[in-house]
C-alpha cells in the first residue's frame, strides 16, 4: 500500500536556501539555547534522579520527553556534522538512564522517585508520552551513532510495556494517555525488525475507544478510531495519534485504518484549520474546537500541533502522494510551525495568536472577556516546555520532509535547496523559494521525477513536457544530466476562508507563495480591522533589511475618522497603505497589534 | 442649575401606544408573574425571618431588594390602578418589616438571620444596596398611597446609617459597596424634606475612592468620583453611582460633580455602548470592557445595566436638556432594555446577546473558546434575579421619562401616547411611535414646547414654525388648543460604528427609527456573518403577524459555496434577502442564530 519512502536521514543534504539558513541558526544558536535553559530548569539534573524535597526545580512528568525531544535534535545534527560535544551529552543522558532504568525495564523520572508502586495506574500521567520520546530518541541516536545502548534500553522498556498492557495486562488502564508511543514503536519496529512493537503500536490504537474506556472525546476516546470522522480533543494528542494510524496502516497494509485517518486529516485541514497552519483553535484543553470555528485573538495554535500536523502530512504524503498533504505540510512549515521561534533563533511561543490585539489583551483580568489571549513576546523556556525542542528536531527535518521515492520515482513534496541520492535516483536542488518559485533541479539517473504543483499556484513554467494528474504532482521522466527549470509565479495574492468560518466573512489574507502575510501595529495606523485593501490596487514587493524578511506595500484605504460611536454609514475612504511581513516574522520587535484578515473592497 | 423637572408619576398618564400596550402587559401578566416566582423561591416568605437550616430556599443577600423593586414597582401600579390585591401584598411586607427591624432601625434579612453582630462589616454584602432599594420602595409607596408607614422605617434605618458611617463612624467600611443608596437618599430627602438625607447621599458620593479605600476599579473606588473621566468597573454599580451624583449635583447646584457625570455618560455612550443601548460589555465583573471593544457573542449587556443607563441618562436630560441623553435613554429603552424582556411578558434575559452562534455556545465545555456565552432562551426567574423586577418598575415609568418641565417649557424627551399636565401646561400625544415617526401633540395652556429631534431623524416636518437650537430640541411656543404635527421620517437606515471599534470594522447595522433590526437563523441561510446587505438595494417593509413586530426584507447577497477552507477570492454574489425583525423581538421563538452586524457591498 505504501507508495513511497520516506527518505533515511543519510539520504538528504540541506545544502542552503531558506531552511538551510534555518537549520545552520539552528544548530549554531536554538539547539544549544534550549538545552541550557534545561540546564539551568533541573531538566537534565532530573535524569539523576536524586531529586529530594527542599531542593529547586522539582521534577515534572513531562520533563522525560523534553529532553529526549533535545536528544532527538542532537542525534539528527550528530548525524550530519559528528558534532562531538552534543554527543557527550546525549551519552551522558543515556548513562544515567541506564543506571535508573528499573530491573524490569522501566523508566520514568517522576514515578522513580515520588510514587514508583503507582507507575502504570493513571492514564494522564503521560508515562506512555514520555516512553514514546525517549524511543523516538534512541532510534534516531542508533541511526545517528550506530551505538545501540539507548536502544536496547528503550526495547526493553517497550517489552515491559508490552507486558504491562498486552501479555500480563496489569496494567490499570488500557491505552496511553497523551499519544505518541503508537508512532514511537512503529520507529522501534523499523529500526530493531522486532514486530512485536509494530503489533503493540496497532494494539494500542485498536483498543483505543473501546468500550470500557468512557466516552471522552479530549483523549480521542469517545470511539475506535476506525469510526472517527472529525478531529476533536486535545490537538496534539490527536495528530500523533493519527501519524501512529497512518504508520500502522502503511506498515500492515490496512485501508480501512489509512481510510480513517485520511478522513480525520480532511477533517483538520478543511474545517479546522487556520491560514497559518495553526490547528488546535482553542486553550480550554488545548484543543480542536467545532468545525469553521477560527477565532483570531483567542487562538491556542501551539507551536508542537502545527509540528504535528506536519509530522502527520508527511507520513500521509508517502504513503500515497497527494499535494494536499504537501501543500498543509508547507502551510504549517512557513506560517505556524516558523512562527513559533524568534528571527533570532532563542525564543518561542508555545501558544501562536493569529490576532494581537494589545488593548484588549492587556486590561486588568477584571475587564478581559476572553478567557484567554497568547503569548504576544516569545520566551526562551516555558513551565511546560514541550515545543522548543519539538522545534529544533522539525527544522533538522526539512530534508526528509522535502522528498519520498520508490523503485522508479522520486516525489518533490517540498522546495528545499538540496541534495538527494536515493539508491542512485539523485537530484540537486537550488532554489531561493520561497522568496519566488524558481526551482532548479540537476538529475543524477533516470527515472521519473514528480513535481508538486502546489494548489496555490496559478501558473508555472517547467523547461520539460509533463503530465500533471489528479494527485496534484507534473510527472516528467528524467534522465542523468537533465537539468528541470521549474518556475512557480508567486504572485501576492487574496484569499478567502470558506464561507461558513463566520470569523473571517467579507474579510481577506493575503499570500504570496507559501507564505502568509500579517500587518504589524508598528507598520500601520491603529486599529489594524480599520485598514482596508484596495482589491484592485497595486502590491509592492520590497525586503525589510533590518527584519531580513520580504514586505509587502499594498493599496488601500481607511475611513475616516468619527467622533461618533453610531453614525450613518459613511462610504468615504481615504488612501492608506497597507505594510506587510511574512506571518513568521511577527513579534519580533516592540509588542504590537498583528492582523491577517483584511477588510477589502 | 437644574433646568427642568421630572415629573410627578401623577402629572402624566401613559393612555396607549407602543408603551401603552407594554405597561398594559406589565400590570396583566408580568407584575404577577414575577410575583409568583418570588414566592415560589421563597423571597417574600424570607421576610418573615423565620428560615432555619434544613428550610427550602435560604434567603441571599440580594433578596431584600428584588422584593424592594417589585414592590416599587407595584406601588408605581397601585398609584395609577389603586390595585387592591397589590397594595394588600405591599402592606404586608411593610409589616414584617417593620416586625423585624431593629430597635435602632437597622433592616436586613440575612444579617439578621445568620450574622447579625457582623452588620456593617462587609463592604461587598450589598446591605446599603438593599437599604436603598427598600427606600426607593418606601418612597414610591409613599406617593402612591400618601400611607408613610413605610416611608418612617426606612427614615429610621437611613438615620442608623447615618450614625453608623457618619455620626458615631461604627461601621467598618466608610462607603457602600453596591450603590444604589446615593440615589435613594435623594428621594428620601425629596419626599420627606430632611435636608440629611441628602447630605448622607453627598457624604457618600464625596468619601468614595478616598485614598483609604485602596484603588478598586470593579467597585468606582479607584479614585474620587469627580476625578474620574473613563466608566470603568461593574456596570450597574457605575451607573447607578452616577445617576446619585447626577441627583445631588441638581440638589446642591454642584457644577463640578454634574461635569464629571456628564464626562462619565459620555465615556459610556461614546466609547463603551452597544448599538441596542446595552452596556457592560464583559461577564467578567459584569463590568465595562476596555474603550471600543465590543464584543457581540460574548456580550453581558445585563437588562438592569440598560435600565441604569436610562435611569441615569433620564436625570440628567431634566437637569441639563440634551438630545444626547434622550437618544441613549431611547437607544436602550427600545432595544437593550426590552430584549430583557419576552414578548409574552412571562420571561427575562439578565445577560443580553449582540450575536447569537449556536455552534459555538452549543460546544461542552471543553471545545468553547469563549468562557461566556449569554442565555438564548429566557426564564422566568434567576438565582439572582435582580432583572425582572427592574424591568416591571421600568416599564412603568414611560411616562415619567417622556417629559420634563419648568415654569415656561415643557420638554419632550421620548414619543409615548399620553396625557401629561404640567402645572397648566398640559399636553396630548397621539402617536404609532416607534413604528412610525407621526406624533400629533394637542396643547392645553400657553408654553414653550420643545421636541427632542433624534440625531437619527434626517429629515422632519412639523406644522408650526419653530427654532432647533444646539441641545438637540426644536422649540416652538405654543398655545392652548394648537395641535402640533410632528413627523420624523423613519426610513430604513445603515449606521456604522465608530471605525475604532474592531469588531464592527467593515459592517454595518440596520435602524429604523429608534428600532435596531438583528437576523435570526430562523430567517436566513446560515451563517448570518455570511449575509451581505445591498447598500444600493431596496429594503421592504412589512408585518410579522406572528410576533407582531415589524419585519424588514433586504436587497442583499451570499458568497458561492466553497469546498476548500481557504481558495482564491471570488467575489461572485449570489442574490439573497435578508429577513430581519427589532433586536427586543429576538429569541421568542425556537433557538437560533441571530446578528445585528452585517457584511454589507
Amino acid at each position: 500500500m505504501q507508495k513511497s519512502n520516506i527518505p533515511m536521514r543519510n539520504q538528504v543534504d540541506v545544502t542552503g536556501g531558506f531552511w538551510g539558513q534555518k537549520q545552520q541558526l539552528n544548530r549554531s544558536v536554538t539547539i544549544h539555547s534550549v538545552y541550557d535553559r534545561f540546564v539551568e530548569t533541573g531538566r537534565f539534573e532530573a535524569f539523576k534522579l536524586n531529586w529530594e524535597e527542599g531542593m529547586p526545580n522539582r521534577p515534572h512528568i513531562f520533563w522525560d520527553s523534553d529532553v529526549a525531544k533535545w536528544m532527538e535534535s542532537a542525534a539528527y545534527i550528530i548525524e550530519k556534522t559528528g558534532d562531538e560535544d552534543l554527543t557527550k551529552i546525549v551519552d551522558g543522558v543515556v548513562d544515567l538512564i541506564e543506571e535508573h532504568q528499573w530491573d524490569d525495564g522501566y523508566f520514568n523520572i517522576c514515578y522513580t522517585l515520588f510514587e514508583p508502586e503507582d507507575r502504570f495506574t493513571a492514564r494522564m500521567n503521560h508515562e506512555l508520552y514520555c516512553a514514546g520520546h525517549l524511543m523516538e530518541a534512541a532510534v534516531a541516536y542508533y541511526y545517528a551513532t550506530g551505538k545501540d545502548k539507548f536502544l536496547r534500553l528503550m526495547c526493553r522498556y517497550a517489552d515491559l510495556i508490552e507486558k504491562a498492557f498486552v501479555t500480563e495486562r496489569w496494567a490499570e488502564f488500557s491505552t496511553p494517555g497523551h499519544e505518541e508511543i503508537e508512532l514511537a514503536l512503529v520507529k522501534l519496529w523499523k529500526a530493531t525488525g522486532e514486530e512485536r512493537y509494530l503489533k503493540l503500536s496497532k494494539h494500542f490504537i485498536d483498543a483505543r475507544g473501546a468500550e470500557d474506556e468512557g466516552w471522552n472525546e479530549y483523549t480521542q476516546s469517545h470511539k475506535p478510531v476506525r469510526e472517527q470522522t472529525e478531529a476533536v480533543g486535545h490537538c496534539v494528542r490527536a495528530l500523533y495519534l493519527y501519524s501512529g494510524m497512518a504508520d500502522v496502516a502503511a506498515a500492515t497494509n490496512d485501508a480501512e485504518l489509512l481510510a480513517a485517518a485520511e478522513r480525520l486529516f480532511d477533517s483538520v485541514t478543511n474545517q479546522k484549520m487556520y491560514i497559518t497552519g495553526g490547528v488546535g483553535q482553542t486553550c480550554v484543553g488545548e484543543a480542536f474546537a467545532p468545525e469553521y470555528d477560527l477565532p483570531d485573538t483567542s487562538s491556542y495554535c501551539e507551536t508542537c500541533a502545527a509540528i504535528a500536523l506536519v509530522l502527520f502530512a508527511w507520513r500521509m504524503s508517502a504513503i500515497k502522494p497527494d499535494r494536499k498533504f504537501d501543500d498543509a505540510a508547507e502551510r504549517a512549515l512557513f506560517n505556524g510551525v516558523l512562527s513559533g521561534l524568534s528571527l533570532d533563533g532563542k525564543s518561542f511561543f508555545y501558544a501562536n495568536a493569529n490576532e494581537v490585539d494589545l488593548a484588549g489583551k492587556n486590561q486588568p483580568m477584571e475587564s478581559r472577556h476572553h478567557p484567554y489571549y497568547p503569548d504576544t513576546r516569545r520566551v526562551e523556556v516555558f513551565g511546560c516546555s514541550c515545543c522548543p525542542p519539538n522545534v529544533t528536531r522539525t527544522l533538522e527535518l526539512l530534508g526528509e520532509f522535502a522528498y519520498s521515492y520508490n523503485d522508479d520515482t522520486v516525489w518533490v513534496h517540498q522546495f528545499v535547496e538540496s541534495t538527494a541520492d536515493f539508491d542512485g535516483k539523485g537530484l540537486t536542488v537550488e532554489t531561493a523559494y520561497p522568496n519566488d518559485g524558481k526551482v532548479r533541479l540537476t538529475v543524477k539517473g533516470d527515472f521519473t521525477l514528480a513535481l508538486r504543483l502546489p494548489a496555490w499556484c496559478e501558473s508555472y513554467r517547467l523547461n520539460k513536457p509533463a503530465v500533471f494528474k489528479d494527485d496534484g504532482y507534473l510527472y516528467l521522466d528524467v534522465q542523468d544530466g537533465d537539468v528541470i527549470e521549474y518556475d512557480m509565479a508567486t504572485p501576492v495574492r487574496f484569499t478567502q476562508a470558506n464561507p461558513l468560518v463566520r470569523q473571517h466573512a467579507g474579510r481577506v489574507a493575503v499570500e504570496k507563495g507559501p507564505l502568509v502575510f500579517c500587518a504589524e501595529g508598528l507598520d500601520n495606523p491603529l486599529p489594524l480591522r480599520g485598514l482596508i485593501i484596495d482589491l484592485n490596487g497595486k502590491a509592492e514587493v520590497t525586503t525589510d533589511e533590518t527584519l531580513g524578511v520580504p514586505r509587502l506595500i499594498l493599496d488601500g484605504f481607511v475611513r475616516p475618522a468619527s467622533e461618533k460611536l453610531y453614525a450613518p454609514l459613511n462610504r468615504e475612504r481615504l488612501p492608506q497603505k497597507l505594510s506587510l511581513i511574512p506571518y513568521y516574522a511577527y513579534a519580533n520587535r516592540e509588542e504590537c497589534d498583528m492582523l491577517i484578515w483584511f477588510n477589502a473592497e
